[in-house]
This record gives structure tokens, sequence and C-alpha cells, in this order.
């Protein structure tokens, strides 16, 4: 089978590769439907995370079932499935509190970017959708994978819902889907960060009430204008920068809730300010498989259509231009087909 | 009147100053009955606070109150009273969300440690008892003002309660009512981080229901061994160093809860880390207003007896020898009498 490879920064490569086999009896093989380039591939993309081997990219799917293990109970040959770029046991105590990504059995999914997918202990990782979906739902049902999971983690853990003022920090596929989040858990006002039209569009189709164009001290302001001097109850970051993670503390009222879900690079947060700010602060790689079951039936009654952030499809074959467009920002997210 | 004000640290003295005077109609004057030394007022008597100018010192009181404002309605002349460190209005959107340290019309309460002390915005800051307490009774009611309060809010954002494991890293007199706390809130297991022995036995009598005297790294790993290798759900931070700080964050288990009220002393968070904890965090100047009512009541019924925390009692008149127990470990915390 064919599947995407990076070998150094910028340069990726779609090679053939070993059919993944069924290593252990709770794993289950995957017949990509589609996959798509993450904002955290490009930190190798771009040579901020170090490639020191020819890696296996891609950790967003969905796919039908091709082979399961003797072990698998709950997922079947044929089902159309979709999983986390975590795989989890969901039995364990932390599974159970809903903390699938930090599972005591955890394993990352990689190499997603393929025609083929070995996903590990296949019954606590992958949800089956309730038939085939139709082909204009199979973009919405990717992004449940990993950046609409992400957002909602996101909005969750910023606690936005009723009444509450909501800031998105990060206008990326994870910040717009955090607002579609907020806006579905019910959140009275959602304020986007955003300077790019083209996001800011997006980010009003899915319910942002307002923009603020400004960044840093001055987004920071602008906020405090917009909350009577308090700021927000609830913050998303999802970006993973210093410079996001302070707007974010700041624009966060005291005794309100911020969400980080950008992975965090090179961040330091300073004690004292976080001492006096006086909030809650929650994130880190999303629980996905938590949502999976509620965001699948979301979509499948077309209550939301998260798939929209997909601005550009392309085949596998030409994954590299993919990266490319994504790493310029002249696209959102690029969802691949497995075709040539 | 006499009070406490120090001129550099370690030089502290019992001065004569004005009287205080009501000078906002919304203001009280107390004749102080005990106030205390602080953890936090030995960061002025050590110089790692700077000591610019004479400042009088102390932030914790009970007393009667002695004179109103003309506009303050719920505080009488003749009323036993407790407040907290930071006056609050006790009425704008960020108290009522329960925030008061943070009001928007926020206030400290200095120089405590006198004779008599004006409260600003008396309703909203001061909570009297349901008559003249016993004497017995007066230093857990100090306690209230700031130390139980800010440990109650530790447990409280540690998310202490029924079936948890909550760890509590620092044993001065906040960790030691954290543990207090959290045992009245129901925890199931509550782990004390602490190497003297008359605080182990405080922690014990408090509600400990085990001690750990390993610190750093092997004070995580034997958490963790305490815990089937997951950690704490519950952890309280009560230093405020960077080394007490990674210690309560290596403790909580993902997905667990962080509460941190050690005034943060050149503490630097990283980000990566706390991303991949999978933590919440929240913490700050208590909001010691929000449970006053409650921990009064406790107090007045004697299910909970806070005042342990006092192994010193001293006139006001011997305040450096206060100060100097503490620093040296000798106190866990210093009971000041307005005599001499």
């Amino acid at each position: 089978m064919y599947g995407v490879t990076i070998h150094a920064p910028g340069d990726l490569r779609l090679e053939e590769r070993t059919d993944p086999v069924i290593e252990k009896p709770t794993a289950a093989i995957l017949r990509v439907s589609a996959s798509c380039v993450c904002g955290s591939d490009l930190w190798d993309y771009r040579g901020i995370n170090p490639v020191h081997n020819p890696t296996a990219m891609g950790h967003e799917y969905v796919g039908i079932v091709e082979q399961i293990g003797e072990d698998v109970k709950t997922i079947k040959v044929g089902d159309f499935v979709i999983g986390s770029f975590f795989a989890s046991d969901n039995t364990c105590e932390i599974c159970r509190a809903g903390y699938q990504s930090r599972c005591e059995h955890v394993e990352f999914v990689g190499g997603a970017q393929a025609q083929l997918l070995r996903v590990p202990m296949a019954d606590g990782t992958l949800v089956a959708t309730p038939g085939i979906p139709d082909a204009d739902l199979i973009p919405s049902l990717l992004a449940a994978s990993d950046v609409l999971g992400t957002g909602w983690f996101g909005a969750v853990a910023a606690e936005a819902g009723p009444g509450k003022t909501v800031v998105v920090v990060g206008d990326g596929a994870v910040g717009l889907l955090a607002i579609l989040a907020a806006k579905q858990l019910g959140a009275e006002r959602i304020i986007a960060m955003s300077r790019h039209v083209s996001r800011q569009k997006l980010a009003l189709e899915f319910g942002a009430t307002d923009i603020v164009e400004e960044r840093g001290d001055e987004g920071v302001a602008k906020i405090k204008e917009l909350t009577n001097g308090l700021g927000a109850h609830s913050v998303v970051e999802a970006v993973g920068t210093q410079e996001a993670m302070m707007q974010a503390i700041r624009s966060t009222r005291p005794g309100g809730h911020l969400g980080f879900v950008g992975v965090a690079h090179g961040i330091e947060i300073p004690g004292d300010e976080l001492f006096f700010a006086g909030i809650h602060v929650h994130g880190g790689p999303a629980p996905v498989r938590r949502f999976l079951p509620d965001l699948i039936d979301r979509i499948w009654k077309r209550e939301i259509d998260p798939g929209k952030v997909f601005d550009l499809t392309l085949p596998l074959s030409q994954v590299a231009d993919g990266y490319k467009a994504m790493d310029e920002r002249r696209a959102i997210k690029v969802l691949l087909t497995p075709g040539n």
C-alpha cells in the first residue's frame, strides 16, 4: 500500500510501504476513506520538531474496517469508523473519567495519511457510524477525529455554555471548531480573534458574534472593552504559542475558565500572574473518544457541518501541495483522499 | 492606638499610630480582638519582598465593631465580626460569581496587627457571628479570616470530595487547614506531604490518612505508588515555590484537579508539561468571603477546630518574637492579642 512519509523538514514522499498486519488480537486494520493534514504536522514540516528518522505521517482518519483481531468485540468488518489520534482501552480508571487521551495503555496512532491503517485497541478507540455515510458527510466525520474533538474539548474545558461570553484565540481549524462547539453548547456571545477574512467568514458561519482583529495587549484591551472591563467567562487557546497563551490568560475574567488545546511549544506561564489572575485552566491533548458518539450523532443528524474547515481536497499523491498550502496559510485544512 | 510597623526586613516595631477614622460612609472601625502573623508576612520580614516604606502589618483579624459609616446596613456597632484580607463590595458581577478577592472595587485590608482597624466596604467584607463568642472560639474564628479560608479554597479548587484521594503539598497553617477542609468536604484519603513531626501530628488530627516525607521527584514517586501509578484526584499546593508547584502538578492524575493557594514566588510553569499533564489548575488569592458564613457556622457549632494551628500566643508588644518563631519554623502560626 501507499503512505506518506516525512524524511526531513519539507521533504514529504508518498511511498510504497508494507501493508499493516494485526499484531495484537485487539487491533483492527482500516481501509482509509479520508485523512488530512493537521496543524501539528506542520511542526515537523517546518523543522520546529526535529525529524530524526523517516516517519509515517497523519493521525486523523475515517475508514472502513477491513480486518479485526480475534479479541475485537464491538467493531465489525465493514463498519465505517472514526477514531482518535490516541488509541485507548476505554476501560481503565483514567478513560472512565473521560481522559482517554491519557489512557493507562495509550498508544499514538500514526501513519493515517495512507491507504491502510492499523488501529490498536479497536474496541476502545473506534466508534462506528450508524451506517455507511453519504459522501458529503465524510469531511465532517473526518473532522470529528481530531480538530472537531479538540475544539470541542477546548470549549468544554473553558466551560462554554448558556449565558457565557466565550473568546477563541486562534483561527485555525481547531479555533474555528471551538466556535462551533461553543455555539452548540449554548454560549451567548462568541468572540473570534482573527485577522484573516476567509476565516472570519467561517467563524461567523459557525456562530461567532464578534470578531476582534487586534492581538497581544491590544487584543486583550479590546476583549475587556467588550466585557465591561471584566474579561470573558470562557477563553479557548487554540494556537500553542507564548503570545496566544498570555493573550488567553489575560482575556479571562477572575473565576473564569481557560481551555487550552493548542499544542504548547516553548510556553512558560508566569506563576505569579496565573495566581493573581484567579482563573481556571484546563487543557491538553483532547480526549476525543469521550466526545465521538455525541459528535457523530450531531453530524449524522446534519445539525453541525464541521467539514467546512476543509477548503482544499487533494489525492494522497499531491500531499506535498497540501502541506505547502497549509504552511502558507492558503488553506485552513487539507483533506486527503486515498486515490491518485 | 498602637500597631505593628515594618521598617526594614527583620525590623518590626509596635508604634503609636493615629486612630483610624471613617473616611467613606461604607467603612467600619473595629477594635481588634485578635490578629496574627501570616506566612506571607514573612516574605517582607525576610526581605524577599522589598520594604520601601514603613508599612503597617497584618491582614487577618477578628474584632468588635466600634464605629460604622452612615451607609453601613448589615453590620452594627457591638457586633463581633470576621473579615478577609481583601475588602469586597460583594455585589459586583465578580463577587456574585464567588471571587470576592477579585472584586471590581477590591481593597487590601492592611494594618490588622493593631488595636484598631478600618475595614472598607464593611457590608460586603465583614460577617458577624451569632453573638459574642466564647474565648476558646476566637482562635478558630481568627483562622477563618485567612488561613482556614485559604486552605478551604485550595481544597475546593482541587475539587476534594467523596471518593477522592487528596494530596496536600505544604505543612504550614494553610496546608494543614486544607487537610481539615478536604476531610470536611468528604475526601476518602488525604495524603499530607510533611517532614516535621509536630505538623504531621496536627495533619493526622485534622484528617490526614497518610504522611509522605519525601519531596520533589521522590515525593511524586511515593504519591504514584500510593495511587496505583495514577496520581491523586486532587492536589493542593500551599507553598508557592517552583519545587512545590512542580511536585503538585506531577502528583495530579490526568483529568485531576490542582488547587494552588501558596502565593507564587518566581514560579514558571512549563506550558508543554502542563499541557501533557491534562490536569485542571485553579488558584489565587482565596475569596475568603465566599466561605465565611459556612466556616463561621461550622466553628460556632464546634464541628471544626482550625484554631489549633496557633501554637504560640503573644501580646502585640512581643510581635518581633512572634515573627522570629515563625521564621525559624518553631511556631506554625502566632496569634497576637492586643494587650501589652
